[in-house]
């Protein structure tokens, strides 16, 4: 599978990078500096930079802003979501980001494969069921839905960023989908050795 | 069907109404001007300035920013995702959308009953398709669909927005979906009326 | 969205109208005394007088005659059925009767877009329940689907009127889909303004 | 298995029989005389006599009239349809139906099972496959389905009749399914030895 | 319906039969002279000794050796999964097998049409809910489906034979349809009339 | 997620290991001199050592035995059939077969994720998408699914083995889900570091 990193991420030609304002141009270089690259999937929006901006405001809020829900099970909704889509640029990207953010390798696997042969907690297993649910189903949410959610220790509050996070990876599994996204291939190949939380 | 306009346009419980920024007190007082009304979506984000804010702006570029769709084509995306996924929020609001842009009352039936029995132009109804196929099965999307759409007339621009409004409804009918959000009652009741387009 | 009114009202050329019965040319002339109008269902079937007569004798039978559910609750099944199934003659004429028997627009648009949104009784919410899972998953039916619409106040003989009418539905649907049979456009326009009941 | 043939064929409590009028009365006679046995969704039916004469009317006109489509095709997609649905009391009766007038053993068995693994003619076989897409996706129906169906031989008017038959068989299904009727045991006998058709 | 009964049993070119092993030999002996003839997947699968042999061996394993299971449990649950798949051969050639060691016509044909109506005990229910879903959705089954078959009786050691049997005829249907496998004629007439047990 | 490797390798009781033959225990160690480990498919198998041995017959005729699928094409088949089943097991261990046999961590993570997604050759993409259709519809196969392979390049003695080896993952995915099977944690970490291949 020999590859170049070319500068289309896309199957589609959106033409070249719109001229990024200054906030937006020191958001890339922070990625270059922590990660050591632009994820694709901002590389793919900045087209245009209204866009992209309205894409990082929300995604940074709903995967960082203060929540009931740890930013490892933001993760876990984001990779559990795209499992049932079968997104190739979300379980590579959000697939690392659990094995970083659960310093565990297997859990990363585990997730995007089947999360309900993970060793979750029952908190953790009602949340992944909902934002499934909700992912195959979303017409047959009901009140006891939430009420499973709120009986295995969820507020009202966190019900909403569950269902936001969900929410969000369905809209992003389906623009990546419908584009073919290319992830960065540097997603493949972190945290890949076991860790004092795996072993 | 007696009922109360009450505050809580969803079923959970999520505090109070943020102190809103003056940017958002005016798209508020905006709204009232030219709808009679917020719409509810955005009293349901508004417990959270931030996510209000992302919400707007990325709702508003998609919908209303330039673009290779006509505002009505975008309404019919939303409306046509919406059908699939039965989301009584978005089919209320975004169905009298689309009665409004088409002068045409029928046109908002038909697409979100069942877009494929509609009057539409090859164009429209391969943008439909797509559409649809991309919230049913987002896995299955291949080169093949793509092109289908720039066979039909559409650009590689255009198809990002297809690919994003699409995406936007499918996050929106989930949220909505997740939390039970009340439309605003007065959708039901415009542009109900044979208009000349319709006649 | 301009059209006029033709005399086909399926995508099917089927024939000419067949030489009425006195009762069927009574039962038209009804029509129109009553709606203003022949529902195209009846023209589509006119080609031939048996096929139009047994049409009729089954669907005022199902939803006229004597029941433990009443008229509107026979239509929030037609409707309901034919949401899963998307079909655009039922929705449209079945719809404005919920509206009518309701005496409350907003109820015809809950039920045509997802029942589990509308405000219905535990008794009523369990005769759609049961209507669906009918129309989505026949084979799945068991003694525990019936015990639970007994569970809910039905009768036995209720289950057979709930069975029949979802299952009509399900034929009616299909007919017209398979010809595209398209609704009178009045249906549209009929009961669309806040009545009492929604008030 | 062992079992008696009692009076009770659902699993509903419908109270007992009406009295039949005497064309009813007639009908059953003939069935005693022809078959040996009064059909069991008659013998359902019977508790309320318009109910059963409104069934009986119906269902000798589509599968007994006049039509484009033999007798054993109309069979054919009672049984195809009923197969995808799982439909005992349906794949039994007219399972022996298509035994029947195919003279064949295994084409009843073949066309219950799979119709795709049948030995049809290019037109039957596109018959069949309309019938049951329109009985798993009635909403994805478009014109291109229906000009399958003319370019495979068949005309307006039987493609009609080819739709009545599934949609019948798709609401005889459902009313089987929802109240658990069980078909007289000699169905399974019948038409069981291999025929000169099947030598 | 007429055929001749050819040595090609599947629609592919598989090249003719390989020489057969003595211990093979026998074993296609001894099907001609039990059943009085060679089950036509055997004959499939002979093109190549040792993937016939492999075939026989876990077959004849899973059929036969001792388990908590009743062979005739075994052939309900071949024929369960093969009415999910609506697999024609494995309906016809097991369909036969239920009818057989059942003793009962009607049951093989119960099951073959939709298990749910048959008058299963509580245990075998349970048995055939578990092998159907297996066979639907793979990927939902969780500890509660095990706990259930506990609860009806099962061992886990019969859960382990449940869930061999059901996935080994996921991968026979699968062969059978890819192939377009024939069975053997005889099947369909045999064990066809009423006996003791159905009497 | 601390674990430590214990001997249950299912969630089910199935006793203790067999008596191994002198065959079965030379292949153990055969595993263990190769691989490190013996897979723990075949610990849970060792409860029975017949079992055991004809499932070690049928996967090395299918994955090793000469084929005009190279192994690499094999182990995609599992990984593929293997993601629309969701199944933990096989994803795992073949998933790290794929990285290995194409030295390619990538491509393992691509079919794994979405084959769609992967850079295939024509002839490879038609292999997959006929093994992943006769998982997910095995009863819509037709002749024209098979022309598609002889299309690309595929002989009829290929597709034999493309359905077989498919078909065999349909098993052993549902066997895997039916009792909670673990993989060797080995799996996750073989094969993650950039290849010459995939440089």
């Amino acid at each position: 599978m020999k590859k170049t990193q070319s500068d289309q991420v896309t199957a589609l030609n959106l033409g070249k990078q719109a001229k990024l304002t200054p906030q937006l141009q020191a958001y890339f270089d922070k990625c270059r500096e922590k990660l050591g690259f632009v994820p694709n999937v901002l590389r793919a929006y900045a087209f245009d930079a209204a866009k992209l901006q309205a894409f990082i405001d929300m995604v940074d809020d709903l995967m960082l802003a203060d929540s009931g829900l740890s930013k490892l099970e933001r993760e876990m909704i984001a990779v559990a979501v795209s499992s049932v889509n079968h997104c190739h640029y979300c379980l590579t990207a959000h697939g690392a980001a659990v094995r970083q953010r659960a310093k565990d390798p297997e859990m990363g696997e585990l997730i995007a494969q089947n999360y309900r042969a993970a060793p979750l907690s029952g908190k953790q297993k009602a949340m992944l069921d909902f934002a499934v649910k909700l992912t195959q189903k979303p017409a047959e949410i009901e009140e006891s839905d939430r009420q499973a959610l709120r009986d295995a220790g969820w507020k009202d509050r966190d019900i909403w960023d569950i269902a936001a996070v969900a929410g969000f990876y369905n809209m992003s599994n389906r623009i990546a989908a419908a584009t073919d996204m290319k992830p960065n291939r540097e997603y493949h190949y972190m945290v890949r050795s076991p860790t004092a939380e795996s072993a």
